[in-house]
């Protein structure tokens, strides 16, 4: 490996065990992880050892035997899962284990060539299995994070044109980037990203919208958010008192739709890999919180498949705001990653909503955060809608539309 | 990778699958590996679904990372395991999930730098969290094999002259012969071999030994069998029913020793790998089936942890006869993994003994078993004492010697 990027990992790795995931002396730490992120791994391990990680405990997903499964996998066992595994990671969060993500755990585009209908049949037992996994996860029972690897496959999806090794290291330059890995000091730029993530949240916060408009090409959608609905963004406060950084990057500020108050049509500006295949020109129409009509130019059959998981994956979990000007957006590039096109537009997430984005949403029951308006879902998806044209309004209790974003960014600096 | 190895891979994976594993339509599969071994485990993942596997999961260890717990984890955390884990695990094979472990899981000689006392530590922690698993692999509870990889550290270790490439392709060579990849019909030459050692377990059951007598060049060892002995070698029936090839390659005949009638001086003929120490001298008193008095030029400490791990740990649990002219043996190589070099000797294994070694071993009660002198432990560890100067004598009920082996090969031929 080229001297500059091992170092670069290094920093990489430093910055995601403290200001990522901000592993605590004693802890586990369970990294999922593509292998061909091995080296990675590696450094993550070393630096959560020296932070005093009790047990790092890799799990390798491989786009190799994930392929081989649809290829050569009789399609009447797709939808077994590995349950005695995903009971165990569960079970490991419940008792204290934090949790890193390396993206991507697929290929962007992997799975093009096969039926959609296998896709769908894994996909739904497969959230079906983890569905202990994400309510943890989205509920903050522990710190987790999520950051990514430059695999040769995805940067040749990036970088078409480009040799393998050519796109790998241009990946790495605009991942460590909007990494805020080029100052002086990540941390420190870190700690100054988040207050101004934090003062944007309070800012909305204090106008307790009622809605959000969204105008732009192909979209005219209103939005309702649930009543009692929080905004987030930046670093979060686990339920076990750790402050950590979910994503990395992160230019977002999010909250909570309600499930029944989302009318309109909408375009996405921008396509996204759901489980492999890319969903591409997707237009749809919402009435009372639900899609209603929905088309994409190519991955109709996976979104559709998606939608259908169960009654919430067909609403909205969360709406977010990124101003145009974002520095993932500024790079340019078409990622095929959620975790970087999320942070270089507005967007929306079908599915499960987050605790944290509603008062007291660590401790009401379900059913109260429900009637609120929060969804729930077996999924999580997000897709976005955002562009240098949208422009974005608050609704207020009262009725009167507030200008929050014009031409994609935002009317009133934080 | 080479095009030659690449090829030789695939049949090495068919050979595995079917003949090691045998593994069933709609059967999972849980695969353990070094992340080196990856180019094996994809086509093994392939092949097991062509073979109607319902899911293939792999769970990789890493060299680097192991490393790293013991160079830079805190002390006082490595008695932590993921039980977690370990208890999924042991849950999968209890549904019906085969196990395929492919070895080694550490580079041998791996920790020699590590302090001994840390080693031990997290080796006992591991070994208690693992108890289950054990359990049931030895009881055959489902159908199971080990097979090698010939990964750039382990063939360092064997040939430390050879540049890492030259290394890998002399261990590739020196494994696809003794796995018998070189007949035309692989799967056929291993029908044959097992017909060969199951003769010979025929004719040792026949004879029900009270004891088996070593004498070498500083052996002198009494090995008194356990009532109600069974020989065992070759292909075993798993309790589903399905014919495994348990190890890839396997040359030995074996059965249970009485855990108190093992009495004598015993000297190990072959270095051999305990958790990343190389255990090499080793030199052993036995009285009433205790290990009483040992040393060992290196390794002394990590071989002593292990006796220490339980009561049954410093007495015998398998006892297994090998020629000296088996294939292993004959390719002149130390091969510092078990799997290889026990297969090239006579050997015995301190701990946990195989049910499938004693009558109706499947269903009586582990007390039954103990008192008929089966050894029980949370360890099984194999240390090899046959060469060419060794003698074996099987003593019968009535106290008369017969003549088994001398200078290492059967008296009495198949």
């Amino acid at each position: 490996m080229d001297r500059d990027l091992e170092k670069n990992l290094e920093r990489f790795a430093y910055l995601t065990i403290h200001t990522g995931v901000n592993l605590q002396p004693g802890q586990q730490l369970i990294i999922t992880a593509p292998t061909t992120a091995l080296p990675l791994v590696q450094k993550l391990s070393q630096e959560a050892y020296r932070a005093g990680a009790s047990l790092v405990t890799p799990l390798y997903s491989d786009d190799q035997i994930t392929l081989a499964r649809f290829r050569y996998g009789h399609p009447e066992t797709l939808d077994t899962t590995a349950q005695w595994l995903r009971d165990g990671v569960a079970e490991a969060y419940e008792a204290g284990a934090a949790r890193l993500a390396v993206h991507p755990d697929i290929a962007p585009g992997l799975l093009a060539d096969i039926d959609p209908k296998l896709i769908g049949r894994a996909a739904k037992a497969e959230a079906l299995a983890r569905r202990r996994e994400l309510e943890l996860i989205t509920s903050f029972k522990t710190n987790w994070s999520i950051v990514a690897y430059a695999t040769p496959a995805w940067a040749k999806k990036v970088f078409p044109s480009l040799s393998e090794e050519a796109a790998v290291t241009k990946l790495w330059g605009a991942i460590f980037r909007v990494s805020r890995l080029n100052h002086q000091a990540p941390e420190k730029a870190w700690e100054e990203h988040n207050q101004a993530l934090w003062s944007r949240v309070a800012q909305l916060n204090a106008r307790r919208y009622a809605a959000l408009r969204f105008a732009g090409p192909g979209t005219d959608l209103t939005v309702g958010l649930a009543d009692h609905h929080r905004w987030s963004g930046g670093a979060s406060r686990a339920r076990n008192g750790v402050v950590c950084n979910p994503n990395i990057p992160t230019e977002e500020v999010f909250t909570t739709p309600h499930r029944e108050r989302v009318d309109g049509k909408v375009r996405a500006s921008r396509p996204f890999d759901r489980n492999g295949m890319v969903v591409e020109g997707l237009e749809l129409r919402f009435e009372g919180g639900r899609v209603v009509e929905f088309s994409a130019r190519t991955g109709q059959e996976v979104f559709g498949d998606m939608l259908r998981t169960d009654e919430g994956a067909s609403r909205l979990g969360e709406v977010a705001l990124v101003p145009h000007s974002s520095p993932v957006s500024q790079s340019g590039l078409l990622y095929f990653s959620t975790l970087f096109d999320e942070n270089a537009a507005s967007h929306l997430a079908q599915g499960q909503a987050y605790s944290e984005c509603m008062e007291n949403g660590d401790t009401l029951p379900a059913e109260v955060l429900e009637a609120r308006g929060a969804n729930g879902s077996l999924v999580h998806e997000d897709w976005m809608i955002g562009s240098g044209e949208t422009d974005v309004e608050g609704i207020t209790q009262e009725g009167r539309a507030e200008p929050l974003m014009r031409s994609g960014e935002w009317v009133d600096p934080a």
